[in-house]
């Protein structure tokens, strides 16, 4: 029945294919239960993260601080579904890896790589998310708005960066005794003001609009960007494992001329991306376009020894600027949903938060570490309002309240410094629960310094 | 200058600081690379893709395709610039992890390290990405229309399934002496048609709509779940080893029993959906929860030894039928947009085009497999719409030859395939050259065989 007999060769055919398949069967099945692995961790980080937000969102608070504490919940801290290799947990440490065992065919010998890769794949994704988290903020930031708020935002940022930074690492370093580099890293963390949770609370309230809240908006714009080249060079000192002038030199005039480098070049770029992008026909063409130019910035900032969170951001920046921007925001919301969440609930879940129980003596630094710097964080950008001069119908204190929330920044600041291994567990937890207490303060605080919208409007109308 | 010297650990915290900087330098090293590579394969990845579907798209054909072909082109048959473990290939053979070594601190000892997490990692989102086609093409199919189209599209749907199958299968094992389990994995992969590629096609022709037109998409969304079905039995033969009754008939029951189910299920379970998400007031409520319910039953799918896409695509057609359905489609395109490109590339840069080479001998029989493949191919399909009896008006042809393109689900057999390691090389290749040609075909033919609709619609008002 064979036609061309001498082109066909059954013995190699028949004799490759059950090599074949017993060359990769085991790389087969272990890839199949990877992908379970992942799923089963996808499933249960939405499920976090959306539980978190929503009981968040319920008792007026911020949706992203729920997904910290889902992400707390779901991991090592309480019920260890969600836990990574470089925390020292291993396969049976794992409940999702147990529950993969007892539903899959996956042998114990096989567990601890899928274990392993699993986990890889999830640090991933989330690095993915931080990079189009910023990519997103990038987007929604507008040079040209900072630029019209003009002297009192960049006054009321620039002393809300150098205050706490300045107090925090000093008061670490001379009465805690931290050493130097987590001294400056926790320092830093208490820098960058959240500008998606300023502005959401601001909007709540209704002030989005006053000259108050342009100040703060400004203001946590402009804190964005400095507390980012604050963290590359923060991240970077830690990498090079010691401080030195010379470096610390290169790594802001390279953190400078990257930004301004590729807000310049990326000006001079955007009219042939609007051009190209027009140009394409095929769907998806803007976010693609859109990404492309975020990770190739972000690939550079990473091997230049900065963060590649600083690329993805000045990107945004960039595209901000274009005629594109509202459409890029809206097609990046449905992105940014699905990574950013995964971002967040692995912070959380690589928080242990053990090393903050009282009860234990050694611990008891990580809480006055925590209790410290809650206070400078406080104070540090409380007085920043009282920096804007000859405005006297100004609500000062409400300028600094403003810049109370971390936030999202401040928590890369946590999750940067614990990945790179330079903060010890309980600086780390100490910071989170500065993040934390900040976030959870300013809603409530800023209602009380701002009076209320609607008796203002009444005042208004009488 | 120490408040609570008793609280304080100095020599703990500063003996611990380097030691565990130690530790973990490599693994942040060579993690902050990894992120790097990663971004870096995506760069090319989504370069490769829009360049590809751009071309594509200009000299009219479906830019899935032109996807495709950059994979080929950034692949191991072309250039190396995206190559993967499993064909073989080390971190020397991938031009971009040499790139990579170029331009980062990445040292030659760990390059083989971050080459295979890196590698793993684009897998993982290229699984991912098949898993959200999936997911989208179930959202866009629709049971009802369906329903309604009635015993034409289902006699079409059938035969198209039945005859290519059948005829693909017995033949590469009669003719060819390929082993059983590649012929019937070659012929299952000549069922599927794509309805992506189908829909579109009829809609620039503007033929969507006619009776020709609505059967075709209803055989086609019917082809889909017979297709899926047919996939996911093939695929646990493959990885059971051999065709054993029994395990036919549980497979053929449970991919019923779990499709049937979980739509039965779905549906009761849906209305609460729809109350759970109106409920939701965070950010991403909506996406998040429908990909929660389509990774669970991807999940399930997968570790009841069906495939995770069989899972995606029954979420997708449960959500199809909610009061949600257009407003989850929306938000996942852009999620589909950047997840599925990664796939289709990844199946093309995987594909090792050199077994086509006419010049080496041995390389012969997949260009004969192919000519086989895409014989049956056309031939399979184009005797269905002659299966449609009692209705002389009806272009017959036109149906059948709308039955042609394989596109993406096709291109799912391949890359399943391949990656199970059920497929040799040639075969893998022919089945890709199959696709490739059908998809090619199509477009043309569908021109020639129904009128020009201009012409149709002047007859129609002379």
């Amino acid at each position: 029945m064979t036609i061309f007999p001498s082109l066909f060769f059954d013995p190699f055919l028949k004799a490759s294919l059950p090599l074949l398949a017993t060359a990769t069967e085991t790389d087969t099945e272990s890839s199949a239960l990877i992908i379970a692995g992942v799923l089963l961790s996808l499933v249960v980080i939405y499920f976090a993260s959306k539980l978190g937000g929503e009981i968040c969102a319920r008792i007026d608070l911020p949706p992203v601080l729920g997904e910290l504490v889902g992400g707390v919940v779901i991991g090592v801290s309480v019920l260890h579904l969600l836990v990574f290799p470089e925390g020292g947990a291993s396969a049976s440490d794992s409940l999702l890896i147990q529950f993969l065992l007892k539903t899959s065919d996956l042998t114990p010998e096989a567990a601890q790589s899928v274990f392993a890769t699993q986990s890889e794949v999830i640090s991933v994704l989330s690095e993915l998310g931080v990079i189009i988290l910023l990519f997103e903020i990038g987007l929604e930031s507008d040079l040209k708005e900072l630029i019209r708020v003009g002297p009192q935002a960049a006054v009321v940022a620039v002393v809300g960066v150098v205050a706490p930074f300045a107090t925090g690492t000093a008061g670490l370093i001379y009465f805690f005794h931290v050493p130097t580099i987590p001294s400056i890293f926790a320092g830093a963390a208490l820098t960058a003001t959240s500008i998606g949770i300023t502005a959401k609370v601001l909007a709540e309230i209704d002030r989005l609009s006053s000259k108050e809240g342009q100040i703060i908006i400004g203001a946590a714009v402009l804190d964005d960007i400095l507390g980012i080249v604050v963290l590359a060079v923060v991240a970077s000192l830690v990498k090079t494992g010691e401080i030195e002038v010379f470096n610390v030199i290169i790594l802001i005039v390279s953190a400078g001329a990257f930004l301004i480098g590729s807000i310049l070049i990326g000006r001079l770029f955007s009219p042939l991306f609007v051009r190209l992008v027009n140009e394409m026909k095929t769907r998806g063409q803007l976010l693609l376009a859109g990404l492309i130019f975020a990770f190739i910035l972000s690939y550079i900032a990473q091997v230049i020894q900065l963060e590649a969170i600083l690329g993805s951001f000045t990107a945004g920046l960039v595209l901000a600027e274009t005629e594109k921007r509202t459409e890029l925001e809206e097609q990046i919301i449905p992105v940014a949903d699905i990574f950013v969440p995964i971002f967040f609930v692995c912070v959380g879940a690589k928080t242990d938060l053990s090393v903050l129980n009282p009860a234990i003596p050694s611990n008891r630094e990580g809480l006055i570490i925590a209790a410290f710097l809650i206070v400078v964080a406080i104070l540090g950008k409380v007085i920043t309002g009282f920096t804007v001069l000859g405005q006297p119908q100004l609500n000062k204190l409400a300028i600094g309240v403003g810049m109370i929330p971390r936030g999202e920044v401040g928590l890369v600041f946590a999750g940067v410094g614990s990945a790179s291994g330079a903060l010890s567990a309980s600086t780390d937890a100490a910071i989170i629960m500065m993040v934390i207490l900040t976030t959870f303060v300013a809603p409530p605080l800023l209602r009380v310094v701002f009076k209320e919208p609607k008796v203002a409007l009444e005042e208004q109308s009488n």
